[in-house]
């Protein structure tokens, strides 16, 4: 991790936990509910979107503030209710995330279910009520409810299920996981453009440098399961192979895999350094900071 | 069914269910998802829900237009989604909903709960699409996350599940409908009041009026369980005595139940009575044609 990046992770993190948890507190009406919600929440997430949201507005150079740390917080309560539900047994069927038992392992699976119904919709409760300009937020909101709905993150996960025990193609696995993964990590840069810039051209290439960022993300999950540290991804490597699910591992080999990888690194680091042309920055930014941590494997 | 009141619902149900089909037809992207959504919201519910906020906006002699109709599919989206994780084996195990297979009996527990999951994220989709002010869309947007969710529908879905076998009092019945069924409903009512009044006493009356006819609604439904004819209300009677479900029949008997209904419909009346007062309408509403509409057992 580059340092500069660490102590921006080291610093946000915190009050981005902080936001979740006060404002589940206070529109909580169920302990036992409450309690699911934050056992997920504070599972030991690496805070990716937030923190890549966060940074793509310190990268126009604005100051943090209430509501950026409101989006960061809703971004990863809807990530962490799409974990609760993949993990049941009518999906993934997963005991373990994080090396941590999973939601239903612990609450049931009832509650499972009506904790992660309860982060989707809290977090649009929490969106609803940011002070900013209402056009804005009425635009943030429905960005996400596009990267996380039936067009977006969901249909992904319905095709991956669909699509388990069948060979697809390349072609069509990119698409699935541009929906599952990519559109909330796309959304996550989409949010600080909406909010500190209006330039076309700006939107253009750090939307490119999500969309790559999003399947390095993506290759790197399936590289990690196959060459990962079973003690530091916390949870067993080969699930992949044994679920005979479609990953960047099975359809172009290890090495096929790793060259993909390090392509859309590239192409993430070309896209990023248009984006910083057209602000004239020259120094390093947390985006490439977090490009940087993602080409450790 | 009044005859005003029934020309009005056949009138609009169809406007309703036009307006969620071309959303979600729009903005989904895969088919087996959306065959799975349709297949819940034409399972041939009575649509209670938007025609109770459309009948407020009506109340204010407002003309319906796409915004309304837009408001009013949202609500029955949610709903719908309700309806479907509730259906789920880890929850109430149903297998009939209104006379017909429940959503994971004909797609599939995962489909089912994606279904539910999309649902509710396009509700809010679709809410933030609308093309009104933008302060009233999020305050409409907030309050409906705040009905649905961890405050309202859910909390009183998770108090159901955790009381079952437990004897609770008449009060944390009462509590536990508020949430589970009185806060989406209440929600009808309070968001034609947002689009179309400011007055602090018309919000005071129509939230109480909206208050009774949640209770009556649901005690409704506990009566017939005990006594409803089979082929009309689509599902097996007895279903709560058989879950030792804690209900007004069984905590005030059949006779203190009915009793119980018929209050909660005077007092519905009432405060509809003075809603009507401060607008000087001497003719009978909409909202008394729901209640009519309510009365028949």
């Amino acid at each position: 991790m580059t340092k500069t990046y660490q102590e921006f992770a080291e610093k946000n993190i915190p009050v981005i936990d902080r936001t979740m948890y006060q404002f589940l507190e206070e529109s909580g009406k169920s302990e036992r509910l409450l309690e699911a919600m934050n056992y997920s929440l504070e599972a030991g997430g690496k805070r990716f979107r937030p923190l890549l949201f966060l940074a793509t507005v310190s990268f126009f150079s604005q100051t943090l503030e209430k509501t950026h740390y409101e989006v960061a917080a809703a971004l990863e309560m809807i990530h962490t209710y799409s974990l609760i539900h993949d993990d049941l047994p009518a999906m993934d069927d997963d005991d373990l995330r994080r090396g941590k038992p999973t939601n239903h392992k612990v609450y049931g699976e009832a509650i499972a279910i009506l904790s992660g119904d309860a982060l989707l919709t809290e977090a649009f409760h929490l969106m609803a009520t940011m002070k900013i300009d209402s056009g804005v937020r009425t635009e943030l909101i429905r960005l996400l409810a596009k990267a996380s709905g039936s067009e977006g993150m969901i249909a992904g996960q319905v095709d991956d299920i669909l699509g388990e025990n069948e060979r697809i193609s390349l072609k069509d696995l990119q698409k699935m996981h541009s929906k599952k993964t990519g559109a909330l990590i796309q959304y996550a840069v989409e949010a600080g453009v909406v909010i500190c810039s209006q330039q076309f051209e700006m939107k253009k290439w750090l939307l490119e440098y999500a969309q790559n960022l999003g399947i390095a993300f993506q290759i790197k999950d399936d590289l990690l399961d196959v060459i990962g540290d079973e003690s530091k991804i916390g949870k067993k490597i080969g699930a992949d192979e044994a679920h005979n699910k479609n990953t960047y591992v099975s359809l172009l080999g290890l090495e096929g895999a790793k060259n993909a990888f390090a392509n859309h690194c590239e192409l993430a680091e070309e896209s990023l350094a248009k984006a910083k042309e057209l602000l004239e920055i020259k120094e390093p930014t947390l985006l490439e900071g977090i490009l940087e941590e993602l080409k450790v494997i």
